[in-house]
């Protein structure tokens, strides 16, 4: 039995009101009925003992800085909300110059912690201003902007969407008009279209910003290109003559962070503020082309693969409540006279908690798989190789996409749920939900990402109909060649029934025969389109709702090959029983969600569907004594995961109590309105 | 072309900040070229010219009165937005007095129009305490409580939710024990658990409270009985000693509601407190039961059968946001050089959208048809015959949960096919979901809700296996009758292809027999389990996700039923032509989302599936043209509808730009948190 997740790192210090209150005997039960070490499965999901310990210490470092604590973020207004953000972000950032952390992985451990997985104002500075400086910027102006930024002088945001036009960033309208009289950049906002808006850090923040603009220099518009542009005066913070600058107002989440408007009335920057490593503006304004479009691509697909393990952090967060408070809850009976049992043993609430659960885990080695082959490919680029980076691409679009929808949708189960209270921020899965949910949106609309992954896998399947075979990830159409169609045989040797539905490599199989099943009918009903005269544009619309189809049977292929290729990484035989379980799970609950594919394409029989059905119900029944344990395996400091109903120490009731007391709306007995339409209402003669 | 939905009511005047704008030509001519005449439909959903101009008058009354204007609330603090909805209710009680509001409609559509369809603290006062004084109280009571409640000198809410007990009523903790030497009820709360949790109007509002206890007299426990609680001081609204009341503090939504909790430390009240219509208690403490349990049984029937109507408006205030701003929204090409497109054509948007809209139409009828059939029966209980009581109290169950489920997550789809402006609060979209999917939970847990609906198929299964047919909407399952076995047939003559896919009829019969074979599989499954030697309830237990999924089965069938029937009540040739897409569309999606059902039990081929797949396709394209028609149809007024992005003139990136300069963060030009952490920060040496 554990005790207490953190109680191994020395700096931990007991989260929440009430101080030493035992643990919930439900939980300490689930805890001693679990099958396996969890502290063996969460040094296995960090990707080894030094990662967790080195984890570990970024965030104690966060969680026990007295300097760091505020009040409850949802008690606060907007505007209270950013204040907090701001003092954290500039103290988060001076901890790191005081304690010497520079390592990427420690700063993104740090970082999360301080703010709490929450989006911050600097994020975009951090995340996008000083990484252009440094890949875009030439040595003069690194010389001049990178260390002021770095030192929070110079505070920048990143300025490319505007109020008309997002994911299609050609259709950009802002000009930056090069006057070669003045050696300056004239940049403007020509229709209210052409407003930036969203950038985050943008709307109070900033003191300068990377402009995305429409280059004209000659009278010739030379495309997007990104210019430095200063937006406040450096002493007084006021926005500089002839910009209009401001916060986009409330939304749905984000609420600490100012995402931005930005509008330019004739704004002039000297000509050494155009990014000029790769394309430049002469003085005479000559424009010199960039050698290559390549060199933009990693970053997109670096952002997109860290979507990947967010989404899986997010479904963590949200399992680990739902989990834990569906071992603390009692409710009905189940059996007349009977106690009223932990909600958890319900099988419907088993059936809606599971999968998510087996989801997580399945996004957690899928996002840990997509870092390492950018990394790696990362390298071959480095060295001129580009060969793996079309299919890195498609699966990264494709991946975010999948993984973020999954998540999205799957907290909301997760908070339905628990009930009414997982309706009150004190569950924290509002807040998470609200933060989560812009990833389906940000860095490439879904939708659109996966029309990208379905161009690679449109272009395979011709690739592999001309007789090519493929290699990766899409190998799974080579059975299409030379006019083959994909034959039943994944399951029990033949199709026919028999075999085990739940094995393994037998699942791989099917998904990847799914995948080319969905694959081909797209590139069919494309075909159909084109046949009947409709342009290729046309017929790629009117094919779009299969060619997204497609790249979901791409996506789930691979997130089903990666959980089972991670299981061989395994050593601990407990472990590896409860991690099959799941990987189990994954794969035979999609198939049953998805059952019209299997059985439309005869990959399954309605019998083998059934014992599908049957072998889901029978893993609910294996994964229940060990569920609390495996969302214990995440490791989520209290103070992190922020939910009263996902304490580690179960003690639900009486500090939801406590919090509803610390609601503003409590700080008087009687409120304000009372006084000034309750009582001379009820005064008053009707 | 109609210029105006609130142009023919005198009272409608222009809402928003920037007057006299002109409509976007974009939606101007998605007006023009709607196929039927949009008021004629509008007129169809309301049931009656006459509803409509009542309608419209109610909002009307509500829209312009100039006392019933505030801010943005999204610009607003909780409390702030607690103020403005107190003063709002107040008021609207006092109008509803001044102009003799006395029709139930015309209250319920003026008070929603009043509230821009969120809730508000009088909600449970105006729909739950006075409503339990006129059917509970004794003509006494009603004397002494009655008329104060109505003038608002008293303020009530209904307690019966605890922290640790929601849907499962009998576990209620909260205690009333008569004491017959002072005659009075002592009210406790012994445990944590047993504090009252959630009324609305509790925390603040009321200064009553309609209180469910668990009544002890001469020692012994008669179950749950309703008492009327005095909670504040009349005067100064200080809660009473013994009482401890405040708010549960913040919510995903419902801002402008104080739901509260209340703790009874040994408080007393006078025996004729006790609620005494039916149950009794006497001076002596001699206990009287009530007559009847099924008394109480019509109100919560009634309340979820509005959920349904609910749903269907939420879902239909999403569809008109986002079907507006995709007709306004230009992103990508979809040919080379051409102008962006209307985000409305592209395929993927509208196999988003149109899927929905024929959701929220199917809704709308399905609400309506639950309204007629609870009046109709209401008058037949009135009159002691309760013989369609069970059907309605199943299927109002069902409905609830799952009209609920499908807007709640298709409000979120239509935020989502937004894009970014979607996650922004001016788009109305991230309230109106966090408002409605509250509806999820309250009035009965969705699974919980399911599993009734299940108990009632179960019956009905048993009773047909015994040689009982069945009347009523479970009448689909005589076919099961004598052992028979569902035989396809519904579509193209006997399930071997030909035949019409969308033919509605055949939908009807498909859909019933879709239901008959998940009834039996899942009385099958639960068989299997009791004769596996399980108890009813662990074999209950072990079904359960097999039952829910019949009673998904029982009210989609329940739902494409209604739409098909409704279409027999249309006179106009084009709203019927348009209405039969939409249904056709509702069906037909509903097939190839659940195609795993029909290929299973082989109501339907892989042909057949891949036609279906193709029809909805071509409906896509059918419903096009009159996408935004079919959503000005719903008749919202810009007030009501509270979204920039779906405003009826279209002129959404101005307003936006105007909206965002009114967001609190923007009152001053420099934050000062800059002041207090950057300003310091940049200065300092690092």
């Amino acid at each position: 039995m554990r005790t207490g997740t953190f109680q191994r790192v020395s700096v931990r210090e007991p989260s929440g009101v009430v101080q030493n209150s035992a643990m919930n005997p439900d939980l300490l039960s689930e805890r001693q009925g679990a099958s396996f070490d969890i502290e063996k499965l969460t040094v296995f999901i960090d990707g080894g003992e030094e990662r967790t310990t080195k984890r570990r210490q970024m965030e104690g470092l966060a969680v026990n800085d007295p300097e760091m604590r505020h009040d409850d973020l949802n008690f606060l207004s907007r505007s209270e909300r950013y204040d907090v953000a701001v003092r954290k972000s500039a103290l988060m950032v001076r901890r790191m110059q005081q304690n010497g952390i520079t390592d990427p992985e420690e700063i993104y451990w740090y970082k999360r912690a301080c703010h709490r997985n929450r989006a911050e104002p600097l994020d975009l500075h951090l995340g996008m201003f000083l990484p252009t400086l440094l890949h875009q910027a030439t040595p003069e102006q690194q010389e001049q902007f990178f260390m002021p930024a770095w030192q929070l002088k110079i505070i920048g945001t990143y300025a490319q969407t505007e109020i008309g036009h997002g994911t299609f960033i050609r259709g950009l309208e802002t000009t930056a008009t090069f006057d070669a009289a003045t050696q300056e950049f004239v940049l403007h906002s020509p229709t209210v279209t052409s407003i930036k808006w969203w950038p985050g850090g943008l709307g109070k923040t900033s003191n300068h910003a990377v402009v995305l603009a429409q280059l004209y220099t000659r009278g010739k518009c030379h495309g997007l290109h990104a210019f430095i542009v200063q937006l406040r005066d450096m002493e007084t913070h006021q926005p500089l003559p002839g910009i209009v600058v401001g916060d986009i107002g409330p939304k749905f989440g984000y609420d600490e962070v100012d995402n931005g408007f930005l509008k330019f009335e004739h704004v002039r920057v000297p000509r050494k503020n155009m990014l000029m490593k790769y394309a430049k503006v002469e003085e005479d304004g000559t424009y010199v082309k960039p050698p290559s479009d390549k060199l933009t691509y990693g970053t997109m697909v670096f952002v997109r693969s860290m979507i990947v393990s967010d989404a899986a952090r997010a479904l963590s967060q949200a399992c680990t409540v739902a989990i834990r408070y569906s071992a603390v809850r009692r409710q009905s009976e189940m059996t007349p006279g009977a106690p009223e049992p932990q909600i958890l043993d319900y099988q419907t609430q088993q059936y809606k908690l599971f999968p998510l659960l087996a989801t997580a885990y399945a996004f957690q080695f899928v996002g840990a798989y997509m870092r390492a082959t950018y990394m790696r490919i990362s390298g071959d680029i480095n060295q001129g190789d580009f060969r793996e980076m079309p299919e890195l691409h498609a699966t990264s679009a494709g991946l975010k996409a999948f993984t973020s929808w999954a998540a999205s949708s799957g907290i909301e189960v997760c908070r339905m749920a628990c009930g009414g209270h997982g309706y009150s921020c004190s569950s924290g899965l509002p807040d998470l939900y609200v933060t989560f949910t812009s990833a389906c949106t940000y860095e490439g609309e879904n939708t659109v990402m996966m029309l990208q992954t379905a161009r690679y896998l449109m272009k395979s399947y011709s690739q592999v109909r001309a007789g090519k075979p493929l290699s990766g990830l899409v190998s799974y159409l080579n059975e299409l060649s030379h006019g083959g169609r994909v034959r039943p045989r994944a399951v029990g040797g033949g199709g026919g029934g028999g075999g085990d539905i739940a094995d393994l490599a037998g699942l791989v199989l099917l998904y990847g025969q799914r995948a080319a099943v969905l694959v081909e009918s797209a590139a069919r009903n494309m075909q159909a389109e084109l046949s009947a005269g409709r342009s290729p544009e046309e017929a790629w619309n009117g094919a779009s709702v299969d060619l997204v189809r497609a790249s979901e049977g791409h996506c789930y292929y691979v997130v089903v090959k990666t959980f089972v290729e991670k299981l061989a990484e395994v050593s601990d035989h407990a472990v590896l029983a409860v991690l099959t379980a799941l990987c189990q799970l994954y794969a035979l609950y999609g198939v049953t969600q998805h059952g019209r594919d299997f059985l439309e394409a005869g990959l399954l029989t309605p019998q083998q569907m059934e014992g599908a059905s049957r072998a889901v119900k029978a893993l609910l029944s294996r994964l229940r004594p060990d569920a609390v344990a495996l969302v214990d395996a995440f490791d989520f400091h209290d103070d992190i995961l922020g939910s009263v109903l996902g304490r580690y120490d179960g003690n639900v009731y009486e500090h939801l109590f406590e919090w509803a007391k610390r609601s503003p709306l409590n700080k008087t007995q009687v409120h304000e309105s009372f006084y000034k339409y309750i009582k001379p209402m009820a005064s008053s003669k009707l």
